[in-house]
């Protein structure tokens, strides 16, 4: 690296804070408590600066709510009145992430470089990803100009979490400007192995950028999105010096050498470099399992679900099944087995596993448990609307709805729909009846991984000395519906194993009949199933939410007509 | 307008069909047999051109099917196929909407020519609309070159719908290429006076680009979205020719008077001028009354969800009230009174008027009905699940539902859900209860504008002679749900003509608790029916999808978190 005009690069040291946190949409209040509260903890370590993840001050995202002008206004006036509370952290400076208007008072995803109780400088991000869960260039519109701020004498430049996916555009712009520092805030939402490719590109921007780069991400859960942090600092070498634990709140702090006055920065803080002081000793913390980095992501989105809207506790039908035992381990981890309601409801096709299984769950968990059986009110309505076959199977699953939601309505729990994304894919579920549901913890996870979490979680208790929480027979038994007598869900759908992997390439690869026959997947099976998937589109609208966890989740990841024609063919 | 290197303007006559259509998404078969005898009737009438709507070969929307590489194949390949079949329709230049792709492979809204069994120029969609029900900039990627095609002499322009609506970007690029006729394929879904718009603007961009324009729109039903047709010829100087009927199909013939050999073509299939002919007379199709267009857009919505899903039938609770007798009659206008199944589904709360008029509706639109009783189904729950209060009135809606889903397993008709666009507001409506349906026909409509389409549609009945299929006392009568005694409306919600004025200025305008104030609101009036609207998102997540017909429907067309903690505040 050559500073401008001189044969002779100056370098300079920065301590750095990184705020690994979880805000709550909407929640100007809260969330500037929350970046007050950890800009005095970096205060405090003696940092230079305090950054923080995408948009922390609104919360992320926002979706239409950055359409509206009451919001923006908000928090513009929000930012301005958060500048003001920092002044009390002294000579640190602040990167906020906010909503900013334009011009013409288009929403903008903006960064605040915040000083001395005054925003100094705000960048605009320039790539609006509109892609998977995303719909960023529907709710902003782009910035144009790059930003490079001087502080204590290193030009730090900034991109906003998109901004460094992309090869052309701010990436190449901000390079040419020879910025000593990259600090990137980012919004990004967990996917299963994400954090390889994140580590590896973050790697490779510094390397292009010849200097240090620090990756803040946020935490927490959102909807159907969770944050896992995994927040990362580089050398200019790409040398990973710090990480972040996934899915912990927390300030990482860093010290970096950097170049210094590499550049013609737009603002300038602070001219003059530190003195060489004694760096901090840097952690990398180890990466979790793909079991434990899953079971983790559907513990945070679920807690959050239940939290931020003030539930006080869930409630679950518990049938003795793979799907309902794992759902309440993830539920009594997500916000303690004492607000955990579970409920068997038993019909007359109930086998007496079912109800042992069951009741097993509830022990090992020590979650609330009751028996509520269904006959009357089936029998009811057999009688009285006269009701047969798979109107009298789906009445059943629709009476054990209607029962978690009369709980729900008397004792207010947060009812949880216990479906996996391999029944919701083929259909394999009753509308109104095992749908029924405010939140649905696995609906991201097929049959294949819900059993392969279930084993690991039940192998880290043991591990732990404890007991563990999952049925060892409602891992092994043959899954069935029990809505008719010995019903096995093998009647009606592949093994789950094939299925599994039909799925994966149909869905998450999006890859058509095509993909499925380059897979060497028989065709009249791969069709069959095509055809169970697309039929079922209608059904997944009406699903609950639940923790995304896959490269295309069912919901705004995946979005297809119901009505549709187009039956998937052979490319010629 | 002065052709190029000459100061004598040619002018020749073209003879141009708009074929006014209804495709169905993904049906390639269905929507190639529709362009071959529609191009054929074209050829029939003397036609030079024939003009189908954007996509016409898909279907619009195609949402994410744009993004599968089978899908785009097929419709290139449905291009080939059609192009050769349409040898048959002789000398007829067809322009014919289809998915493309560029040459890397990106999916394109395109619109091809295609002249004596060739596709002989493609134009690729230059504006993507990303807002409101639109995801284009997610699906495909913009074009960037624009086209002039000859044909008889004339330079044809073409724009694809959202490319006229943009001041900047291809209308100044096309009109500096000095076309002398412009061609544009729209899906432009329908709402609520949306003709005025399009008609202004066709007549503005006629005049800017000095050319007649020939607007060309689609009809039917697309799960939430309606297509309106509204298709219009202007002439050079913004004078309508023609204007086709509302949501009707059909092709408008037109002959236009057009400068010849004005621009520099990209193509030219044919050089001749034709001769001066006997024009045909044109016909200006009179406007549907707003009653008209809204009660003609519920019910093509209707009608292509349950044809194109293949349903031989719907059914529905009557409960005696406003809601459910509109639906049921949009029903029997959709699909015929024979297809429709109306369920009385009484408590002991239900008064003896709700059971009469339910049945009064039933005998004036002439459809099937049935009482049911769910009493012992309701003390069979309250006996065996003990519910009380709040969760009894909500069980009694979710045994209707399951009742109604129950006929529906073993009937096979569609469940209708009957909510308006008010209670879906306020979050008034029970979940898996009234809820309960595969399509809400009238989930768009405020209250208000339920009792003006029920009036208006009565009144339509009578002049022509026919009994009003809406009894007038569930017209008049003062809103109850039934689910505890004496319970009105009124009780929790404010009187809904007040009501639906709060929702248009928050929903439909999104003008914020600011936009309440400045109407001269009560504040906390303003602020009780924002948190009850704000409050129930997670209601609608799970609502049946249903015809938009106003500016800003629910669903797709409005995206908030569930999880918030947003408050409206007043602007500073």
């Amino acid at each position: 690296m050559i500073a401008q005009g001189s044969d002779q690069v100056q370098t300079g040291q920065l301590r750095v804070a990184l705020a690994q946190i979880n805000p709550k949409v909407g929640d100007f209040a809260g969330n500037t408590r929350l970046i007050l509260e950890y800009a005095g903890k970096a205060a405090q370590t003696g940092a230079h600066a305090v950054v923080f993840p995408e948009m922390i001050l609104t919360g992320y995202p926002v979706e239409d709510l950055a359409l509206r002008a009451t919001f923006r206004s908000a928090s513009q006036s929000a930012l301005t009145e958060l500048a003001h509370q920092l002044i009390d952290c002294g000579d640190v400076v602040s990167v906020v992430g906010y909503l900013d208007e334009s011009e013409g008072r288009q929403p903008q995803n903006a960064v605040a470089f915040i000083h001395h109780g005054q925003v100094v400088a705000s960048y605009k991000k320039h790539h609006l990803p509109n892609y998977g869960v995303f719909d960023e260039f529907r709710n902003f519109i782009p910035g144009t100009e790059s930003l490079v701020v001087r502080i204590h004498g290193i030009d730090v430049g900034i991109a906003i979490c998109e901004d460094i996916w992309q090869e052309a555009g701010l990436v190449p712009t901000l390079a040419a400007r020879r910025p000593g520092l990259i600090i990137v805030p980012n919004g990004s939402p967990y996917e299963r192995n994400k954090d390889d490719l994140r580590a590896a590109l973050v790697q490779k921007r510094a390397r292009e950028f010849d200097a240090p780069l620090l990756y803040v991400n946020m935490t927490g859960g959102q909807d159907d999105l969770v944050f896992d942090g995994d927040s990362i600092a580089v050398t200019s070498g790409g040398e990973i010096i710090a990480r972040a634990p996934q899915f912990f709140d927390g300030l990482m702090v860093v010290d970096v050498d950097c170049a210094s006055a590499t550049s013609d920065p737009d603002v300038i803080i602070s001219q003059e470099c530190i003195g060489a002081y004694q760096k901090i000793t840097h952690g990398i913390a180890s990466r979790l399992s793909t079991e434990a980095e899953i079971w983790e992501a559907l513990v945070v989105g679920l807690r959050d679900y239940v939290h931020k809207n003030g539930f006080p506790s869930v409630i679950l039908g518990l049938s003795g099944g793979i799907d309902s035992a794992v759902t309440a381990a993830i539920a009594a981890d997500a916000i303690g087995a004492e607000k955990v309601f579970g409920v068997a409801m038993p019909s007359k096709y109930s086998s007496q596993h079912s109800l042992s299984d069951a009741a097993d769950s509830a022990e090992r968990i020590g979650l609330n448990y009751r028996v509520l059986g269904i006959q009357p009110m089936v029998d009811a309505f057999l009688t009285h609307v006269g009701l047969k076959g798979l109107a009298e199977e789906n009445v059943q699953a629709r009476i054990r709805g209607t029962t978690l939601m009369g709980l729900s309505n008397q004792e207010g729990h947060l009812v949880l729909a216990t479906g996996n994304k391999s029944e919701l894919a083929v259909g394999y579920s009753t509308m109104y009846g095992d749908a029924v549901g405010g939140f649905a913890p696995i609906k991201d996870l097929l049959k294949s991984e819900v059993w392969r979490i279930a084993r690991w979680r039940n192998k880290v208790a043991l591990e732990r000395g404890e007991t563990p929480p999952i049925p060892e027979n409602s891992i092994s038994k043959e899954p069935s519906a029990e809505l008719r007598p010995d019903q096995k869900d093998s009647d009606s759908l592949p093994e789950y194993e094939i299925l599994d992997q039909i799925l994966t390439i149909y869905i998450e690869n999006d890859g058509g009949l095509q993909g499925l026959l380059d897979a060497g997947f028989d065709p009249d099976l791969a069709i069959r199933v095509i055809k169970m998937v697309d039929g079922a589109e209608y059904k997944r609208r009406q699903y609950p939410p639940g923790t995304k966890i896959s490269l295309r989740a069912f919901g705004k990841d995946r979005r297809l007509p119901i009505t549709s024609g187009w039956k998937e063919v052979r490319l010629e």
